[in-house]
């Protein structure tokens, strides 16, 4: 669950207008390469068929989005040469300000969850209407943090994964050491804590292991929109078909999830996913074991 | 060859006033963990014997390390509780500012030089005078990069391997993605590059291939000063016991390297060092093992 909207993006190598975007849209598009995927989000009248075709393709349930009179969610952001942090330039909610999400029945029988970065009351009320999950992941933000805490808190209390970047676990836990904001932060009910750090890749917190992933380094970065949510959708979507969900399985669901997002940012909204094949998946996974694999002590002299 | 200076440090976890510092006190007391190390540096009179007995305690040659009448070289700086980059408050050069270095005769034999951040004609001129050195480093700044860019790139074509942050690799390369930056600065000498990206870790660029080192995540970070000369110390110290230079071989240099950098930040100056014993760096070296392993993939249902 979450936005499926139209961004208009600038970065330093390009620039798009009202193209296919929303952190649903990005999550199910990556974890449709693993696994089914039913989305739940709702958009205007203005909604085209091609975008609803390619999501279709995709092998994605979409009976669970809603099409209500009005517009379609829009954001409109742009990236310094650093790539780091949108500046958000403009925000219309347009038919998401009402949204109260009631999901179709079959929906209700999911065993995994994950409810992407919204008003964490939303969140909660989704929950509820998940019968029996076996794993439910979500995310949230600064706005949220600083204005919703108390219904934050309270959502987080039903979740198993928390999936958010470094600023907003810093915030969350009022703590500027990570290792610290942690603890914090599991003591609040997730048992697993993911930090994403863009560029810098990501760090898990598993009880008291800690697990860190690189970002695959990319020489053409074009545009990070949606990156965080392709991360969730690799990681659940891995994790969706695991029979165990142990450590390692989490390790490698961060992987596959660094993995979603290393392709997302090669190309504007979710065009790189428009030519994904599942091969360049299982190679790039690869590709990251070679990049992080050091071995013991073998060659020293004395 | 480096400094060796008094710091005045302020974190948000305290305050020291002229303690032992420089970069080649740091880098001779991590690198003399792994194998025997020749000093080059220059003190004033007013350095005491102290200080003198720690290095001698860790085994370090101190016949390269000059003592001219003056005061010795002095720093001050700040952190904040980000911690990520030292706000300088007062710099005194003061007997660093005339040192020529002329190495004593042992010296020249050298197999392994490291080149501190000094100016970029004077690490030439030390390196002109070590006969057959079999691995020279070097580390350098943004100050040189914007002063003295001729005689950097002089230098680096001397080098063998650069090991700098990310902010210099940009700045030297004159390009924002790492990926580009690190092809452009292996054209100017070269063969491998370092980056060192701080609680981040670090990327090792190696001919074609990459490699991504976390920083180890630290719960009590007190002084960041020195992290980065302890891993040039750790990193070229491990290398001094291979018997060959392979990927393999810098790959775990590279841990080493993070791994005499992680102690180093967990106390003011080098005092953590004054404690850190053999089993605790292989026991840390190993814990980076666990912090990065992931299998391939194993319990997939299907």
């Amino acid at each position: 669950m979450g936005s499926v909207a139209f961004d208009s993006v600038k970065t330093p190598f390009g620039e798009v207008e009202e193209v296919l975007g929303g952190s649903a849209t990005y999550f199910s598009t990556a974890a449709s390469y693993f696994t089914d995927v039913s989305l739940v989000a709702v958009v205007g009248e203005d909604f085209p068929e091609a975008h609803l075709d390619f999501l279709k393709g995709r092998g994605i349930n979409l009976e669970g989005l809603e099409r209500s009179p009005g517009r379609t969610f829009r954001w409109k952001g742009e990236y310094s040469y650093q790539l780091n942090e949108a500046k958000t330039l403009k925000t219309e909610l347009n038919v998401f300000q009402s949204f109260r999400p009631k999901l179709p029945p079959s929906y209700c029988e999911a065993s995994l969850v994950f409810l992407a970065n919204i008003d964490p009351e939303l969140q909660s009320d989704v929950l509820k209407q998940v019968k029996k999950p076996k794993l439910v992941a979500c995310d949230t933000m600064n706005f949220w943090i600083e204005g919703k805490l108390d219904a934050l808190i309270k959502t987080l209390a039903s979740v198993d994964i928390l999936i958010i970047n470094d600023g907003e676990a810093r915030e969350l836990a009022g703590e500027v050491n990570l290792v610290k904001a942690a603890k914090k932060i599991i003591g609040f009910g997730p048992k697993i804590l993911v930090v994403k750090q863009g560029e810098y890749g990501a760090l898990m917190f598993n009880g008291e292991t800690i697990f860190s992933a690189p970002a695959y380094p990319i020489e053409n970065v074009f545009d990070p929109t949606g990156a965080g949510d392709s991360f969730a959708g690799g990681f659940m979507g891995y994790l969706s078909k695991c029979e165990t969900l142990n450590d390692a399985a989490i390790r490698q669901a961060v992987i596959y999830g660094s993995t979603m997002a290393s392709f997302n940012v090669e190309a504007f909204s979710l065009d790189r996913m428009r030519s994904l094949k599942q091969e360049e998946i299982e190679s790039r996974y690869h590709a990251f074991k070679a990049l992080t694999a050091f071995e013991p002590v073998t060659n020293r002299a004395s």
